[in-house]
């Protein structure tokens, strides 16, 4: 593979010793190394498994969704998770909509489905402007503040061993200045300014998960952006990882701005994560609408040509951040054209769960050229060195199946045959 | 006068009781209190300054120079003097173009001169990616580290007591990317990022001369210089006034966006400075010009109507500034057009020393409307009390002058008439 020097970070080598049940060394036989999951976090947002995962849906729809989350599992090992405070009209139907009534018991349901299945979760997000719970509107600020501290410690305490990773804070860089309609966050974002929300919110967040990974989460990626995460880093907030979105509605960035916006934004040192990808195989929205919730259609179809646009987009722009090293997640927005958000067709699927070009483009590098499953000889002591993809693997050896994981600077690791 | 109310915060009232040697009251009689000195810094740059005190240039042209410091010290208490460590080609000829020769003798001639009228005094600028020494180039980042280092140590070690307000770092939004051409400068701003080099030579700066005040300095004044005041404030880095540039060669900002920047900057409640003011009396600068130092012209001429536009301009911009409780100084880039930066007609005074309108319109402005000159009568006790606008003042009783200070919560004082 000619791709294995410029992903030399993302794999290992690593000595196993085979030994049978007496210590003995198991010499000259075949070993298959097999790769189960991937260390780096493909993904999608998944509200589906809410659904799915409590049968809240009629028969037919319930299997349809499950066909839907099969052809996501296939692939993936990473979702998304909604913790939206209100309502995101047309989109979701919010976390606490009417205040006192939080939907942790079907968020548990959906998380824990997606755990049992070795998903990798992120709630997202913990504290945003838009979709916020329209109760705050009737609060003082001394009170919205309470209330969204109380929030974060909730829900981060609720779902601690479910979901270990969030979006804790959301387009920060226009937060203070966001002015399409009065709402709860931006008043308080405007009391505490830009550092002093993301310094609350992070350090109530890590209080009550000091475990979990912290994301900032920008649409920004501007220089804007770039001097905020400069800010926090310099006033002692720990960021785990920078989350950029990188929503293509409007064309593919392409390679050259793909590229600036890394470059830009690993100065820092610290795990990039592409939090909210979109690539269309659509018509392209034009190019004077700002918001992107502005672009209402009842119809926005998905054609045979621009899937093909959109799985060599997809094939790029995944190929160059997974070289990256500073890149450890990839998650596209969506995952179907069913229940799109803006009814875009961003999915690697269709309407009907049919697989778009793009998805077998992904299947292919996430699960064959990226992926490991190797076999090999032990030598005369027991002996076998294999490299592979980081992450997990079965070693199989005649009927027998051990699993182990993959790590970066991996030991020699004595696997006893029983 | 009925903008009283909205100057207040430049105000206060202060009560003198009068006495004799021997301590009895000296009644009913009239005493002047006039003002000498604002406490507000009414300023602009006056590079001249260095060839008049050194008397470095030929005996005409020095008085010549006499003359128009002579019209800048009829009204202005503020003065910017010049340290670009190396050549502002067409500008200025640097303060140490060559290594291990700074002009630190002419430069301390210049200072002790204006302190000697009583002019406050700012130097301008410590680190600045522009103008800076070119012999930084055959340097390793370390080595620019430490010389930018040793540098602000000798300078503002050098001029404590005749310089205590610094620009510490001028433009540091764009420093790091800064790609017109290779500087020293820039790249050790690449390698500390924005918050550090700023933490760095703020540290530096404060440690040379721990009562200076000292500013952070930019023309831009969009969201991102916001975002970096904000970094440097919670990254504990003490920023004692944010310096704001208002270059308006391609036309005057207008009351709208200068209360928008103003009000947006006012969010820190820190001091702000107009640092770097321009309105011109002559054709306006082309919108497509970016670098303002890219427009070349030989001849910029100054024109009566444009004049009369000037004098407008100048009169509305210093009044909502004087009015603004956070502002605390205005500096025009250029007292004269006589060597103005890129030769524009953007002084207050003309090529051949004559004043225009905008030099008699904030004549009349900060020695006559904004100014304090009141004849009172002593009470029984020899009590008297009057208002003035902050600063110092000569209390005129008779053929005596005491002079004293008006600052805001003044309490009442006890004059001896000697």
């Amino acid at each position: 593979m000619g791709q294995t020097n410029q992903l030399a970070h993302r794999m290992a080598t690593k000595t196993i010793n085979l030994v049978d049940a007496s210590g003995n060394p198991i010499a000259g036989k075949e070993v298959t190394f097999k790769q189960t999951n991937h260390k780096f976090l493909f993904g999608s947002g998944l509200f589906n498994a809410i659904e799915v995962a409590n049968k809240s849906v009629a028969a037919d729809r319930l299997a349809f969704l499950e066909t839907k989350l099969d052809l996501f599992l296939d692939v993936f090992n990473f979702a998304t998770l909604p913790f939206y405070w209100g309502e995101f009209p047309g989109y979701w139907e919010g976390f606490e909509p009417k205040k006192g009534q939080p939907r942790t018991k079907e968020l548990k349901a959906a998380a824990q489905w997606l755990k049992n299945r070795n998903i990798t979760l992120k709630g997202h997000p913990l504290v945003w402007h838009t979709a916020t719970a329209p109760w705050l509107l009737n609060m003082t600020n001394e009170e919205i503040l309470k209330a969204q501290f109380a929030r974060i410690e909730r829900e981060v305490s609720d779902f601690n061993g479910l979901i270990d990773m969030w979006d804790v804070i959301n387009e920060v860089v226009i937060m203070p200045i966001y002015d399409k309609y009065d709402n709860g966050i931006t008043r308080i974002a405007k009391d505490l300014g830009r550092l002093g929300i993301i310094k609350e919110m992070f350090a109530k967040t890590r209080e009550a998960n000091p475990g979990a990974t912290l994301l900032l989460n920008d649409f920004n990626t501007s220089i804007n952006y770039e001097i905020l995460i400069d800010g926090c880093l310099n006033a002692g907030i720990q960021i785990d990882a920078i989350g950029i979105q990188s929503h293509q509605h409007q064309g593919y960035w392409g390679r050259e701005k793909l590229e600036e916006v890394l470059d830009r934004f690993s100065h820092f040192g610290i795990p990039i994560h592409f939090t909210e990808n979109t690539l269309l195989s659509g018509h392209l929205m034009p190019p004077e609408i700002v918001d992107l919730n502005d672009y209402k259609v009842t119809d926005w179809p998905s054609t045979p040509e621009l899937e093909e646009r959109q799985a060599r987009e997809v094939e790029e722009m995944y190929t160059i951040l997974f070289k990256h090293p500073l890149v450890e997640a990839i998650s596209s927005w969506e995952f179907s054209d069913d229940g799109a958000w803006i009814n875009a067709p961003s999915g690697f699927i269709r309407k009907d769960n049919s697989p778009k070009p793009s998805y077998e483009v992904l299947k292919k590098l996430i699960k064959g050229d990226w992926y490991t499953n190797v076999t090999r000889k032990t030598d005369d002591n027991g002996m076998v060195l294999f490299e592979g993809f980081l992450g997990d693997y079965e070693l199989i050896y005649e009927d027998k199946k051990i699993t182990f994981k993959l790590d970066k600077n991996a030991e020699t690791e004595r696997i006893i045959i029983q």
